[in-house]
């Protein structure tokens, strides 16, 4: 494929905004993803920097998004980051919002967003440089957010099966009505937040090395990934549940390769235990 | 664990019978322990000479099932056999009778069955032996269990996401009333065709050599057999809302390692697309 420039990606994705909404929601849709052209041309610098390679672009339409009436207008960016290197917690930071038509014909968006880390070893100070940037952040806007959305972050990737959690959280929202502009400017704060908070841990970890029993225990936790993606994840059952959603960007979620062990708990005292721990009793890090 | 003999393992399955049940439900679960128990023995002395080890012997009590009035009674026979070699098939038995104790105090029971195989590499001729094992087996009791159980596998594992079934299937039945001794009969016919149903495929299968892409493409396929055990399986989901069900029984239906890949969709006319092929179109083999 030949290369796109940002300002071609930006007007392929504005391209998809359907024209059935109203101009002042498609307004938004058109700022929201300079936003996201924006946030994914700064990641994509930074990241590939440290991958050493150009990231492959992959553009696609849903056919079925072009042949009814819209129900609903979805903008979504997505930033996964599995690691090779088991001392790198993978990093998963979703950002969307979601207009509905009514009825009557009224269209209501509400903003929405995750940003949270997931390591198969405890670093604390790298828990607590994560949750200090997001809460520095969202004490900017509201300080009622960071603890009701780490809160919620907690509650979202619980595990019942495992009473424990996917990762070490961060913050989960939904439900910001996008009427208010100060939404939006939270988003945009979201957005700018992915690089501060995860690229130092990404860095100081990268280079770390690491043990085949290391390895093996990064795979035991890819595998709880897992579980909660394929059960759990609403990403997931949204997307599945949307006619003609490519399964490849679906499940482009997961990581590379899991595995799932008999009687493979850590031994009580070691580093694998100490995560599994606070993946059970959520700790307050900021 | 100190080694326990064949008959000490029935005895202790035995004394998990819960004595609240009819002195009948009793009688038949005890015999349905004894047939398990010698299935068990046959396979173990098969498997470890071919494994070329002892294997370790688990057991558990629920401790939910001591404390309440029950409601039900279930007993499975499970034999999941995922190897390490991309040519031998996965191969996965269970057979069980559920007793549900009704409000009026009777007692009813139903046997149900499923048994699979799950290659990485089409072999039509493995295939077809695995069906017409089971076909000849089924005809021996009624020729239309045949067709129906084997039109319930295909739709029982199929994938919907995927647009394919996890496997080349085999038969699938349920609600086949305990009322009826003919039924047993049918039961412990399945139990006998486990060994010469899978038993010729995995030896003649297990000393083909294989290539690191052949490994590859088996890590895949073990990626989308997960997918089904975790989002779709009814064993998974009964044994996960079963109050203090042990995980380590459960999750051990899961092969050791899985990968996902991203456009990993096999060239057309390969004989991983041949696999894939009937996967979407499942084939009459008997």
């Amino acid at each position: 494929m030949e290369a796109m420039t940002e300002e071609k990606i930006l007007s392929f994705f504005q391209g998809c905004i359907p024209t059935d909404f109203s101009s002042r929601t498609q307004t938004q849709a058109n700022r929201i993803l300079r936003l996201f052209a924006k946030v994914r041309e700064e990641l994509l610098q930074e990241l590939q920097k440290i991958e050493g390679a150009e990231f492959k672009l992959d553009t696609w339409k849903r056919a079925e998004a072009f042949t009814e009436d819209h129900s609903f207008l979805g903008i979504s960016f997505v930033c996964i980051v599995h690691a090779k290197n088991p001392h790198v917690p993978a990093g998963h930071f979703n950002l969307r919002i979601l207009v509905m038509k009514l009825n009557d014909g009224a269209e209501v968006g509400w903003y929405g967003g995750v940003m949270d880390i997931n390591p198969s070893y405890l670093v604390p100070e790298d828990a607590t440089h994560f949750h200090k940037t997001l809460k520095d952040m969202c004490d900017k806007h509201d300080a009622s957010y960071y603890p009701r959305f780490k809160k919620w972050c907690d509650e979202y990737f619980f595990i019942p099966h495992r009473g424990e959690r996917r990762g070490l959280g961060g913050i989960f929202f939904d439900n910001l009505t996008s009427e208010e502009e100060e939404n939006f400017s939270f988003l945009e704060s979201c957005s700018n937040t992915i690089l501060p908070a995860y690229l130092p841990i990404l860095k100081a970890r990268m280079c770390d090395t690491y043990t085949d029993q290391e390895m093996v225990w990064q795979q035991f936790r890819n595998g709880r990934y897992t579980e909660f993606n394929l059960m759990h994840d609403k990403g997931m059952k949204f997307g599945l549940q949307l006619s003609g959603f490519r399964k490849e960007t679906l499940f482009a979620s997961l990581p590379l390769t899991a595995s799932w062990g008999y009687k493979s708990d850590p031994e009580p005292g070691s580093r694998e235990d100490e995560l599994v721990q606070v993946l059970r009793c959520p700790q307050e890090w900021a």
